[in-house]
């Protein structure tokens, strides 16, 4: 059934940060939801491109020789291979879209790894 | 190089409606935007998956059997095969995600088909 998928109800639903939820799927992507604060853990995809969407707040992208901030209406997109660590001094809202089986922390497993994201 | 896009930026850049433009690709998908205004044309994707997120406005997304509202803040995925026709009532800005290559108008090559969508 195609419906009408609201972010903002989405976001209401969870509380939990840096655990990616699956709210649709695209072709072989997921569209995903988080919600992060403070810095994640640096890594990267081998394989998989990442963008980030933010609908509320603003994060920085740190790359290994610069900083992106990416504010509110503003996307990004990491390309594969490149090392990146997300960092949100608050909370922010971040819609995704990365290939089906993209683990949140990438190269980098272990505890913050969410190996099988809620679906919303 | 990997920078922010800001989405309001990009839509202020063009005029023209039911004009895709590409502002990105991820993975093997482009990253479009869309300014569209009144009824399109009935079509559908042989082997795409079509995503329409609405930044601005509001749109309904019709299928042959049904309707479905998109308002602001909202997305639709509309699967492969589908048979289906977007409407707006007023200007509404979209935010589109599906594999490279996909024509506009799909199944319905036209006068309306933008063969070769310009890049922001």
């Amino acid at each position: 059934m195609t419906v009408a998928i609201n972010l903002a109800s989405k976001f209401a639903s969870f509380e939990a940060q840096w655990t990616p939820k699956i709210i649709g799927e695209v072709n072989d992507c997921d569209v995903k939801v988080a919600k992060l604060n403070g810095a994640f853990v640096w890594h990267h995809h081998d394989e998989a491109d990442e963008l980030f969407l933010v609908v509320r707040g603003r994060m920085t992208m740190r790359f290994r020789d610069r900083s992106v901030e990416v504010g509110e209406g503003e996307l990004i997109i990491v390309p594969r291979g490149v090392e990146h660590l997300p960092v949100a001094e608050d909370e922010v809202h971040v819609l995704l879209f990365e290939p089906k089986g993209t683990l949140n922390t990438g190269s980098a497993r272990g505890e913050r790894t969410v190996e099988d994201p809620e679906r919303l």
